[in-house]
């Protein structure tokens, strides 16, 4: 089982994908996507292009995108939703399933608590995926949502054992 | 030159063809997607291959916008911002340029004056395109958004023209 996590920016981009196999976890890859354009519709382009070749390139068989803070001024709001527009949409459109986590349940799972800092996530992003070289804080969020929804998906299938088992 | 206007929303996406020959204005053609699907990210799929579809019915040479309002809640802005997302993505995408045009700018340019209300607008929209039947509202403001670009882009080919013949 391979896993990508985004997460989502218009600025900085973070992705990264991990292989889950029985409960062993390994670092695949993660980076972080810059947009270019002169114009939003360009940015956004350049944004999905850019993912799609993530997605192509790593061929994950799941994804998960942060569920975004809309505590910001609305015109931050907007363009962070323009963003995560294209983050769901590239992954769907690999045929891919796409997961939706809030911050706080990614640093529970991955930190052990939700008001875990970045240089936290970082650090147990690191023990977890031991030898990874991180882009920067956006892709070892990214992975920490990867791993957020290895664990999520392992649980899910213990449970889908354990009901058939019981039947 | 051809030209459609698209107002963007995650329930209902509104678009508009318009077609302009020297100053003259005509409808080809208008509607509302709804978007599909059991959760976002196949919601903005749905919608993304739609309006991509649309684009490529039609072959538009033009594309246009709505700027929209971040005076909503948090979670509705990041809504309409992941919708917004897809509504400019598509366009740009198939290869055009994409316009973005504030609501009162809009108004402005079709009705008159910036504060009218949308039967305002869909009447001034039938006056501008005869024989026009509206798929709703959203298709509506739709148009309108093709007919402010469609002035602008003849105001700005004029300047163009001006300059070129004081040189």
């Amino acid at each position: 089982m391979r896993v990508i996590g985004i997460d989502p920016g218009l600025r900085n981009l973070g992705w990264g994908v991990i292989d889950m196999v029985g409960g062993r976890l390994s670092h695949v890859a993660n980076g972080i996507l810059h947009p270019e354009g002169d114009d939003l519709a360009m940015r956004l382009l350049s944004l999905f292009e850019a993912l799609t070749a993530v997605i192509a390139a790593h061929a994950p068989d799941a994804a998960a995108v942060e569920q975004t803070f809309v505590n910001k001024d609305g015109a931050g709001t907007l363009k962070l939703g323009q963003a995560r527009g294209i983050a769901l949409l590239a992954p769907a459109r690999a045929g891919l399933t796409v997961g939706e986590y809030a911050p706080n349940a990614i640093k529970k799972t991955v930190v052990g608590v939700g008001h875990a800092d970045k240089a936290q996530v970082a650090h147990m992003v690191r023990h977890q995926l031991p030898g990874v070289t991180l882009a920067g804080p956006d892709a070892a969020d990214a992975l920490a949502i990867a791993i957020c929804h290895a664990h999520h998906l392992q649980s899910a299938g213990r449970l889908a054992a354990a009901i058939r088992g019981a039947a």
